[in-house]
């Protein structure tokens, strides 16, 4: 049995910091990385990719709110959609170019992903995720007023519509994604999904939110019984004291000591946080398996075992 | 075996001339358009669903193309994906619902699609689609010098960039259709798919283009060895002389007297020309089979023999 993974793409796995946000920069970032992607394909493994959306969406988001007079705003839903379209699209272009290089002709695709969030899940009292435009606080405070936003104050840099980050609950598509494992590389629950909640009359409904992708990748994995969460970021190996003179940078992590570094605050909230804690909870469910925390251009030797921070459960 | 039909959704399955056109406006014709859907599939057909995007991918050019001082604007071919993502969610959302109102757990998905087209096709030398917004013939001027654009004269209301409407020659992700054929309902082909073009090497190259959402349905009909070519429209049947006193609505085409309307004029471009020549090519494809022309709400109807224009060789 071919090696089941799934596979979470940070953002500099789809934008370079170095070049303008544009459609065609990011195809040349993903041309890139669909060649690292692709050789990990190469060696056997089967493969769900998921990838965030963070920057796609807020411009998405900005050019709708900036058009606002001329073309009706699209709802932050519809705008997650779009940026899985948009993201999944030079994906899976590139992706299939890079197989093919190879001699490997396996079909690509992505999916419009839709994941269930729970209307009582506490991140909905207090959102932290600012999105779109900055505006005054007059502006602001009329938005409030007549769409119901939450507006936050954002570093002396203006007003923002702020959205609550939910855990993921259910992958509505997962029947999909589990028909086309064997058989394709699928890319699902981009930026973390369409987040919807479940309405009592068996309706899905979107809503304003940001799931993490990291923790929608782990959930994918726990569904499809992957054999390992593969979390690629910017940094080979997971450290603590990050950034100060006695960083040390780990090979392994067990549960119990990632759970004393998270308490210690090792990890930053929006970065290596959440992969920690999507890595944990991978593990907590299932104790043989293990989650890599690596960079892209050494996700392979980490799947080797070479280098990476590996999160097992013991 | 069950039979297998590819629906092709006119226009009016998205959205209502009536109202605004919002992303939720949308939402609630799509809520309209999946009980339908979903009443085929209980009856037991099996399916996939193309759908238009005319004037969804229109308001994302021209939000894109607004907001352009602020936000980088998307190339064209990156706007359909978008409006792939946006269109599929709803449709996937809506289906679903009205699916299990039945108590049918299938699963529904919206694949980002990619079509190849071909370079030579003769529709590159004339463009005729409009996209986006009007400009002054200044205006227009410049994105002529500077972008390479074609821009025409509207009808009195202002320049606008006209692409090529190229005819559909491979789906690129049909393996994955293929593979989910019998156990999901899948939304492919959006909008005609992205339209690429192939270049030397095999990479694929997004183009600004729109294929007809009609040739690409035919296409993947005849691709999925479909039984049946179901195109939905606004009318119940074809006509001849439509809109005039001696107007005659058509029970059946046979493949030689659609060919004689078409010389004649009957049928309008851009609107029921493009259905006939869709219906017309599968059937000559597949002497033995049928295509179906009608109105959404006579869908079931007409696949029951009862209404609707039978399309067939002879």
């Amino acid at each position: 049995m071919p090696e089941r993974i799934v596979i979470a793409l940070g953002g500099n796995a789809l934008q370079s910091k170095d070049s303008a946000p544009t459609a065609e920069a990011q195809l040349e970032v993903v041309k890139r990385t669909s060649e690292f992607i692709a050789e990990i394909s190469q060696r056997g493994y089967e493969m769900a990719v998921v990838h965030g959306n963070g920057p796609q969406v807020g411009r998405i988001v900005l050019a709708s709110e900036t058009a606002k007079d001329v073309v009706p705003p699209m709802p932050f839903d519809v705008c997650g959609a779009m940026s899985q379209g948009y993201i999944g699209y030079h994906i899976q272009q590139a992706l299939k170019y890079a197989l093919n290089k190879r001699d490997r002709n396996y079909p690509v695709v992505s999916l419009t992903t839709q994941v269930v969030v729970d209307r009582r899940d506490p991140a909905f009292q207090t959102p932290t995720k600012p999105i779109g435009a900055f505006y005054t606080e007059e502006e602001a405070r009329r938005l409030e007023r007549e769409k119901g936003y939450t507006m936050k104050e954002d570093a002396g840099r203006g007003w923002r519509r702020v959205v609550p980050s939910p855990l993921p609950c259910r992958i509505v598509e997962i029947g999909a994604v589990r028909l086309l494992w064997d058989h394709a590389i699928v890319i699902t629950c981009g930026g973390g999904g369409v987040p919807v909640v479940e309405n009592p009359d068996g309706t899905l409904e979107g809503v304003a939110a940001v799931i993490d992708k990291d923790f929608a990748a782990e959930l994918l994995a726990e569904a499809v019984e992957a054999d390992a969460l593969l979390i690629l970021t910017e940094v080979e190996k997971v450290a603590i004291r990050f950034g100060q003179p006695d960083q040390r940078d780990l090979d392994h992590l067990s549960l119990a000591e990632a759970a004393r570094y998270v308490r210690e605050g090792h990890f930053g909230a929006g970065s290596m946080l959440p992969k920690v804690e999507a890595a944990m909870k991978f593990v907590r469910s299932n104790p043989g398996k293990k989650a890599i925390i690596t960079s892209l251009d050494k996700a392979l030797e980490a799947l080797d075992g070479k280098t990476g921070t590996v999160v097992t459960f013991a």
